[in-house]
């Protein structure tokens, strides 16, 4: 990217853009599938039609060999750089959580964990308590703290002993150490600022009132009679959309943690349904009062992280056959691709570059006969860093002007 | 590599890495060779096998149209930017000439030359005197000279006129100006510290007096009476392997510039021979003992400098026949590359991106009959900065965690 900022290029128009994001979409060849992709082995037929008229590529999340978190994978798309724009733990685990965090709010995990008579923490995981049973006990620290001195906490009970807990209120900090041994056979640590200035002393200090307080809500409690906080970090201030491109841009998606990551990233986050069909009517509904539009597809990743060739092809099949619903829209410019690489064969998210598809009036028709990830990698658009991708597809859209005379 | 740490996203492991560089491995096709490069040209049958299986692309070991030398070739393949980090002249002669430095040392390259009465520099390279004379000269002033103040003074001779000096001792720095006047008929300046601090300003008083007794050690001699230091460098204090990738790595190289280097880059150096067999025996006997190894095979560049395509072809074949001792190890990731291209055309190091091969697990079968330039041009690994190879090769051996949540 090179320092060039967009914000002074960019350009007001009327144009609308697209980038719709199948999760985890990249994968490698299968040998057992014919050598061949879920992508490349789905029935694609809408998908197929737009492929020749499109400018294909391949987008680096991160960086050469680098697997990326769904954090940076989609601050990247987004047009940050994933690693100066680091957002922490604790932000995207509430965030992850669909607890909605306001400007200055701390975000923290947390564990409900056991300790001794002593305050030796005995079992981190508090036998890994159900998470009916945390939810109660979130239930009861919020109705018996709620607040300390002027600072709201906030809880979300998550999986099993996990929950999130968020502080609330003015003169806060994320650079504070965790209030976690991170091992068993030690008393929880304090919280210690890590930065200078009275916002992580207090940030500190509220913290510990956290812990020392669970501990006395809990004492009757058993396994899980305290608390662990750990990731703590401020919900990051990134400039919007509107200001880095001149764009009014929306986000459609299902799953907390991507309609997190979009809000922090500056789009109004729309209410949708948790089907293809439902996201792309999402779109249909708002066309007039944006001019961007992020669509998540989390089935693509799912499937990926299950192993399951078949479901991730299904769920590729699935876009493929709402599409018309999108294009019928006629978008000045239709971006497809995914956030990273989620190979069947690796289970889990991967470092792979992905596949990415550009459409629009002036993107230069590959002629691709259909977009996968092996076509792509002879498309025009070559290489791409991800953090790179919107200002393709700003220009796609007449968005950007001139750099230089 | 956008300032991503591989320190924070290492993880230990069991899996093992192999890293075979054919030295100036690159080439460009041949138009008397029926348009081959030597790689294509070769019999191949055992790479020809890893090939379809393989991931593909072409390594940039510093910038395009950047040819490099063997000292930032190779650290780049080692994970280091060759461009900061940079090694001096006199430390890259010192390793070739199979000086051992430690941490501290200070190296140069020097040249006997022909001084007149007056002082005056009339010969920088002293008739180009023969090796033997050089080795007995360098005998001579380490009889005569050892030690300067509590600096012991090491000299290797070279080929010619050339010579190794090694300053070993407390306090010494690399930023200091060349005792050389770079042309006839001036006077041998004296060394100026280019470093504030009294480590530059010592090392320059050490050079000066190196060069003053020299000139009364070889004041019979003719024509080489006088030496000239120049290239004056400090080793660097660079982080290892383990630190960096948590691998223990090894080098198994017969020559000792990569020798050296790999053990700037902290590897451990094993004894071997000089034949491709010899290097595959020594890693099978060792292959408990490391995660990585990095193996050195120089006839392919000494060929490419020799403008001898067969010979070229003739080295490719020799590690090709001699491969299946390496495969039967079943390292988890195989890598054949080079450090950079060697054209025969050309004759020498060359700029040329370098065909490069990752085979493993998850590396994603491209489906090439075979490895060389043209295909590698299509392959799913793209243009990768040399120094992004290992951030690859750890992925794909299971050893580097996501990046972000």
């Amino acid at each position: 990217m090179s320092g060039l900022s967009l914000a002074s290029l960019a350009l007001e128009g009327t144009s609308r853009i697209v980038l719709l994001v199948l999760d985890g979409l990249g994968d490698i060849p299968d040998a057992d599938q014919g050598g061949r992709t879920p992508l490349e082995a789905a029935a694609t037929p809408n998908l197929d039609r737009l492929a020749p008229r499109a400018a294909l590529g391949r987008l680096l999340p991160v960086a050469p060999g680098i697997t990326p978190g769904s954090g940076p994978g989609h601050l990247a798309l987004f047009g940050f750089d994933p690693v100066a724009t680091q957002v922490g733990r604790g932000v995207l685990e509430a965030l992850g959580a669909g607890v909605e965090l306001r400007n200055g709010d701390v975000a923290a995990r947390a564990n409900f964990c056991t300790v001794d008579a002593g305050g030796t923490v005995v079992d981190r995981r508090a036998g890994r308590i159900a998470s009916e049973v945390s939810t109660r006990l979130c239930d009861l620290l919020a109705r018996s703290i709620g607040r300390i001195d002027d600072v709201e906490v906030i809880m979300q009970a998550g999986k099993g002993h996990r929950f999130v807990a968020v502080f609330r209120g003015a003169g806060l900090a994320g650079e504070v150490s965790d209030a976690d041994p991170h091992r068993e056979g030690s008393p929880i640590p304090a919280a210690r600022p890590l930065a200078p200035g009275p916002e992580a002393k207090k940030t500190g200090a509220v913290v510990d009132a956290f812990v020392r307080r669970a501990r006395e809500v809990l004492v009757k409690e058993h396994p899980a009679n305290a608390v662990l906080v750990r990731g703590l970090s401020a919900r990051p201030r990134l400039a919007g959309y509107r200001e880095r491109f001149k764009l009014r841009a929306a986000a459609v998606a299902a799953y907390p943690m991507y309609r997190g990551v979009a809000q922090l990233a500056g789009m109004d986050v729309l209410p949708t349904g948790e089907k293809v069909n439902d996201a792309f009517t999402t779109v249909a509904s708002r066309w007039k009062d944006f001019d961007f539009f992020f669509v998540h597809v989390k089935a693509t990743d799912m499937a990926g992280e299950d192993g399951d060739f078949a479901a991730k092809r299904a769920a590729i099949e699935d876009v493929d056959r709402a599409l018309p619903a999108l294009t019928a829209l006629a978008p000045d410019v239709l971006c497809v691709t995914g956030d990273h690489a989620t190979p069947v064969a690796v289970r889990g998210h991967a470092w792979h570059p992905v596949p990415v598809m550009v459409h629009g009036r002036w993107c230069g028709a590959d002629g691709a006969a259909r977009f996968h990830e092996r076509a792509c990698v002879s498309g025009s658009l070559g290489v791409l860093p991800s953090r790179d991708l919107m200002a393709v597809l700003l220009a796609n859209a007449g968005r950007l002007d001139k750099f230089g005379a």
